[in-house]
Parts: C-alpha cells; sequence; structure tokens
C-alpha cells in the first residue's frame, strides 16, 4: 500500500521521495501519516511538501504537531505558506511560534508580495572582513547550524553594511591566516529588497552563484535569497507566462489539489475579457453584411484566415514575450522589432499565399483564390506586428507583457483581419 | 561609450555583468574587446557568455584566442558550444585542445542530446568511504580547483561505484576524526546517463541539494550535474512549453542574435500545419453552405464562436501541459481529468450563454439568440475536454505535450464547433 511506502522511504531518511509519494495521498491520509510520525521525521518531510499540501495538512493536524511543523520551517517558506492561508489562521499560527521565529516571518511579511525580501533567508552567518579563514571555518562549525546556507558568505562592517560576499570554497582552499575580506568575490553586487523577485533570481543564474544578497535603502543586509528559491521563483514565473499565453491565470498549485470551481475562477475572467473582444468580429461582419450576402461562398474562408491571423500574431507575441521576461529585448528597441516582426510576417503569409492558390482556385474560381491570398498577405504582416506590438507596449505601460497572450492577440486580429478581407473582396469581385 | 563601461567591469572583476553588456555590442565590436583583453580575462568573460554569442565570436576571433577561451571552458559547457557550430569547425576547435579536454568532452557528445550525460561535469572529487574528514578536506584543499563543484561530493568505491554523496557543509561541521561514509546523504540518488536532462534538473529543485550525481548502467559514476546547469535547463524547458503554446519552435538563443529567416523558419512549420487544419473548417462551412445562404446572420456570429471555444480549449491544455511537465497529473488520470475539465468548460459556458442571450436577442432575434446560448454551452464543454485530452494522449503516445498548443487546439476545435453550431440551428430555426 502507498502509506507504507511513504513510511519506508521516511525511516530511509529519502524525506523529499517521502514527500513526493506523500503527494499522492488524500489529504486525510496525508495528515493521518504525518500525525504518526515522531516530530522530527514530520517536520523533514512537511519542509518538502507543496505549500498546497502544506496548507491541506495544517487545516487536519492537531494544534501541537502544526506549530511544531510550521516552527520548524525555513523564515522564507513559513512565509510562502502564511500568504496562502486565511488571515485569522494565519494570525493564530504566528502567535503560536518562538518570538525569535515570529519576528523574522513578521519582518519578511512586510516587504511586497514577489518582491525579493519575502524570498530572503534572515538566518544567514555575517563575517567580519579583518576575520582570518581560520576564525571564521570556527565560527561555522560553531554557528553553521542556524543558518540556511554556509555555501555563500556575507561580510558586513560593524554597522551592518553590506561589503561582500565570500564563497565557503574559497574559506576551505585558502591559508588558514588570509583575512576574509581578501576573498571577497568582487562579481556579486547586493538586491534591494522591495526590488522584483524574478531580478535576484535571474542575478544568481547570470552569476552562477548560490545565494544574492538583500540589502535594504542604506546598505545594511537583511538577508540571502538561496538557489532553490531562485530556481522556484523561476519556475513560477514560467508557469505565469504559460499560463497567461494560454489565457488564464496560474493557479500556483498543484492541479488535483485545486477545486473545478476554483479552476473555472483561473479563467472566467479572460474568457469573457475575450469574449467581449470577439463581440467587434460580430460588429465588423454586420457592416460587411451584403457583401456577404451577395458572394456567400466569402464565408467559408472566414475561420481559415482568422486562424492563420491568430496563429502568425500568436507566434511573434509568444516570442517576444520570452525575449522580454529574459531581457533580450527592451520596449525602446520597438520600432526595429516591428519591422523585422512585420518582415517575418508577410514572408510566411507569402508562402501560404502561394501554397494556397491553386486549391483555392479550383474550389471557389480565380477571383475568390487572389482574394485570399492577398488577403493571407495582409494579414500575416499585419498579425504578426501587432503580436510584437502589444507586449512591448504593455511593457512599457507596467503592465505583464504576458497578458498579451495568444487568444488575446488572436481575437484582436480577427477583428482587423476580416476588415482587410471584407475590403480586398470588394475591390476585387465588384 | 559602452566598450569603455564593458571594460571597466572587467578590471573590477565583474565578470558576469561585463559579459551581459558585451552582449549589447554588435558581434565584430565583441570580438575586438575580446582580442584586447587578457587571456585569464576574456576566459572569465567568455564562460558568462550566452552560447549563441560565444559562437559569433568564435568566427572572428584568431585561431590561439579561441583555443585558449575553448578550452578553458567547463567541458559540458563546451559541449552546449560545440552542439551549435557546424560539423567540420566542432571537429576543428576540439583537435586544437589538450588530450584530456578533448577526450572528456568527446564523452559527454556521445550522450543523447537533452539527455543527463550532456549537462553533467566530469570534473568531479571523489572521496572514498574510509575517508576522515581531516583526510577529505585536505584532498579538497589540495585538488579542488580542477573540480567544477566541491559543494557536492560524491563517494564512490574502489572500482568507482557510486555510494552516496556527501554535503561540504556536512564536512566543515563535523569531526576531523569522522569517516566519509556517516556522513553520506540518504535523500540523493543517482541518475542514469541516458536519462532525460528535465529529470535531473527537477530532481535537484525536489530535494533541494547543490548537484546530482549521474551514473552508467553499472552504477559507476560519471559526473555531476550543477544546480546552476539544473537552472539553465528549467529555463530552457519553460522556453520550449512557451514557444509551443504560441505555436512556434523555441530559438534557443537571444532574440537580436537570429536572422529574420531563422525566425521564420521556427514558425513555418507550424503555420502551415495550422493552415492545413483549418482547411477542415472551409469543408464544414462548404457542407452547411445552402443553411448559411437561408441565414446569413448565422456568419456573423462564427468568429465569436469559434475563438471562445478555441480560447477555453486552450485554457485547458495550457494547464494540463504545465501539470504534467512538473509531474501533478499522469496520462492514467485522463478520465478523472476529462471529466473535471468537461464540468469546467460547461460551467464556463453556461455563463457567458446567460450573459449573451439578451444582446444576441436586441441584435438577431429570439431564436439566434437561443442557438448562439446553446451551442457555447456544448463548444466550451467540448473544447474544454478536447483541449485536456489532446496533451494527455500525446504524452501517453510519446510526443512533447507541449505541441498540443493553443493554436493548435484553436484550429482542432474551430472544424468541430462549427459542425455543432450548425446543427444546432438547423434544429431550432427550421
Amino acid at each position: 500500500m502507498e502509506m507504507l511506502e511513504v513510511q519506508q522511504l521516511v525511516e530511509q531518511e529519502q524525506f523529499a521521495l517521502a514527500a513526493e509519494h506523500l503527494s499522492r495521498l488524500t489529504p486525510d491520509e496525508q495528515a493521518e501519516l504525518l500525525e504518526n510520525l515522531s516530530d522530527n521525521q514530520a517536520a523533514d518531510v512537511f519542509k518538502f511538501m507543496d505549500t498546497a499540501y502544506q496548507e491541506h495538512a495544517v487545516r487536519r493536524l492537531s494544534q501541537r504537531r502544526v506549530l511544531r511543523l510550521v516552527e520548524s520551517l525555513d523564515p522564507d517558506d513559513r512565509v510562502r505558506l502564511l500568504e496562502q492561508m486565511p488571515a485569522t489562521l494565519a494570525r493564530r499560527l504566528l502567535t503560536g511560534i518562538s518570538p525569535t521565529e515570529r519576528r523574522m516571518t513578521s519582518e519578511l511579511l512586510g516587504y511586497p508580495r514577489e518582491s525579493a525580501g519575502r524570498y530572503m533567508t534572515p538566518e544567514f552567518l555575517p563575517l567580519a572582513p579583518t576575520q582570518t579563514v581560520r576564525d571564521a571555518l570556527a565560527q561555522i562549525r560553531e554557528k553553521g547550524r542556524t543558518a540556511e546556507t554556509v555555501y555563500v558568505l556575507p561580510v558586513v562592517d560593524d554597522e551592518g553594511h553590506f561589503l561582500g560576499v565570500v564563497h565557503l570554497r574559497e574559506l576551505v582552499m585558502s591559508e588558514p591566516d588570509t583575512e576574509v575580506m581578501d576573498l571577497i568575490d568582487p562579481g556579486i553586487e547586493p538586491i534591494p529588497a522591495t526590488e522584483d523577485r524574478e531580478r535576484a533570481a535571474r542575478l544568481i543564474q547570470s552569476t552562477d552563484t548560490l545565494a544574492a544578497p538583500v540589502v535594504d535603502a542604506q546598505g545594511r543586509l537583511l538577508g540571502l535569497v538561496t538557489v532553490d528559491d531562485a530556481m522556484d521563483i523561476l519556475d513560477r514565473e514560467g508557469e505565469e507566462d504559460l499560463a497567461r499565453a494560454g489565457g488564464a491565470e496560474p493557479l500556483n498549485r498543484p492541479y488535483f489539489s485545486v477545486s473545478v470551481l476554483r479552476l473555472a475562477g483561473a479563467r472566467v475572467v479572460w474568457l469573457l475579457a475575450l469574449a467581449v473582444t470577439a463581440v467587434l468580429t460580430v460588429n465588423v461582419l454586420k457592416v460587411f453584411e451584403e457583401t456577404l450576402e451577395t458572394v456567400v461562398t466569402l464565408a467559408l474562408f472566414i475561420p481559415l484566415l482568422i486562424d492563420t491571423g491568430g496563429n502568425s500574431g500568436a507566434q511573434s507575441a509568444t516570442t517576444l514575450v520570452r525575449a522580454m521576461s529574459v531581457g533580450e529585448v527592451e520596449p525602446s528597441d520597438f520600432f526595429r522589432i516591428l519591422l523585422r516582426e512585420a518582415i517575418v510576417g508577410i514572408l510566411l503569409g507569402s508562402m501560404l499565399a502561394a501554397i494556397s492558390m491553386i486549391p483555392v482556385w479550383l474550389f471557389a474560381g480565380k477571383k475568390i483564390a487572389y482574394v485570399v491570398a492577398l488577403t493571407l498577405v495582409v494579414i500575416c504582416g499585419w498579425a504578426s506586428a501587432v503580436g510584437a506590438a502589444v507586449p512591448l507596449a504593455a511593457r512599457r505601460i507596467g503592465i505583464d507583457p504576458a497578458v498579451a497572450s495568444a487568444p488575446f492577440i488572436t481575437t484582436l486580429i480577427d477583428a482587423t483581419g476580416l476588415i482587410f478581407y471584407f475590403l480586398i473582396a470588394r475591390a476585387i469581385l465588384f
């Protein structure tokens, strides 16, 4: 049985794997199992569980066990759990834990959501610049257990101002009498606590470091964002981009831990907004109703044309959302990008036009074939440019570029695409 | 001037930042700057550059400088660069570097693309199980420079079989006479070299470790995948999912380093495939042409209905692509997921139907309003189920679920949605 397997993994101290298997059980089974483990075992498994499952467990476990588990989490992980819970429950948990842990947690909760401050650990081991390597290693041996990481050690002056970081690797490999000051890595700059979490994560990624120092406005060290948090941040940001590319809000929790109503909730606003935009197409078609009545054949190609335009726009939009999120392009590159994308769209449209010419000719006649081919070129060029322009413009006015998703671009381009189609049809057919 | 700024950053040993600024210069300027730095400085900057820019530089620099730079890379990063280059150039570079480095590089190139073996470093520092902590630390001090990481130290027996890993943190904090054996972390299992790179990255993420051991079929240690590579892997996988969600292949390189033709290339196959699928809609409409001629008003709602269906399908598809990629759902959950998604779709469709009823009634009469409302419910439920089914089915038959992207689902659902629309219209109107 699955519960037995989890217990075995716990015995073998494979806590991460145990937590993964645990997530396949029902919430009640998860709680039962956690309740039956020793305090330490339960804590070791709990810290590897996804926040959503931690929350389910917290609602089911005994008060005593819950407080032990919440207390055992690193402060930044604790914050992640508390921000998912109703305010009253979160407050009750906070008052139950030790004053030191409570103070650290409240401080982190004081920083804006999705800021570097929310993701840092305040449990670091500061070194003094004039300390020797021998001294520093002794200090790590003595107090290392209380720190979340000892691989990146911040160096601070007497007032707590950040001076730089030293890597444990350098300490271990240097002469015992070397001063800590001389081992500082000049490549690592501190990040303000109010900075976006993604910047902290990208800094860790681009400098191949294991933790990024976080400071206040006066340059005093507040904490460290560690590489495991950086991975989770980039993963969340990727989920956000992907969900919005599909026209929905990210769930931020495992699929099966979310109710059907909540699933619908993550989609409803988008679907409504898109439907309202699509009403534009009804009005465009209304304007051209007479043309449509005269040549009903035109209606047959409407889905094909608007799909192709939509796809072309979605392609350039996702390319640019990604390029912006990793910092490859800036809104200031606007016109250069627009030109590139329009050329790509016209290239693709011309190719489609060439391929479609003969089949459409045979199916609906020469004139309709001309109309369809010309519309393909115009629509693809236009859609590609619009698909690039919207995320760039969104970023410039401070909206997440990912809202310029495939569905949004598609719906936006449909109405304008239809106008091109009927104008070209009128010009060629009448 | 920008070039001066890069030089200043190099002087200050801020190599990662220097590499980032460097990427904003033209390829010729980048090469000029790298050529003018000392061998060591150039190597320090080069290793932080994106593979695409490294490739541009390699084509422009003097033979001597190129060999120094390529030789200075970690073997796994070198492989990443070589696999981007034409085979003849890659071979010439390989023959130019030292035999040891060449041998390590060739071994990595022997593993399949996107496998864990391609991303591991063969430069690790193995410990023996009976070694003392004092011994192990002395060994790190002596040979640590040659290893890519000393934070995770693999323990192997005399034949090189993997026994477990020890964290540097544990070594530093333990008594000098402790045996290495006693410090092994039981939570970390090795990964076969032929395993998918994403599994290695997810293992590092879920166990919060800094490196994952990679072994051959006999359980002998081959190398370590380090956390910085894990971050890059997850980032690439995220880019892949996002690009396909937008109906294009990932570029895998910075936006401006890619030519317009290559941009079009990443999109053309998708756009063509989608256009061919969209031909279905033309045929469906052809079947119902008579109905359409009798009631042209029906044509006005075609874009609105197929857009809404497409959006609804895209939402559930991206949700499931994500849920599968992080391992939250399995293809075996097929029917449970289908039911959930159909319910979500019907809920959303009913809501849209209720909202649209009065406006459509006023715009096009009561009967058309009924047709549109009923079609919305059916299309949303259907689209949501199909949107979930396609990525699940794709995974089961071994295709990347991300190909079941928003554009693909949209185009697929359009044709079937139109059938529902006209069948409902015929039943209600005639």
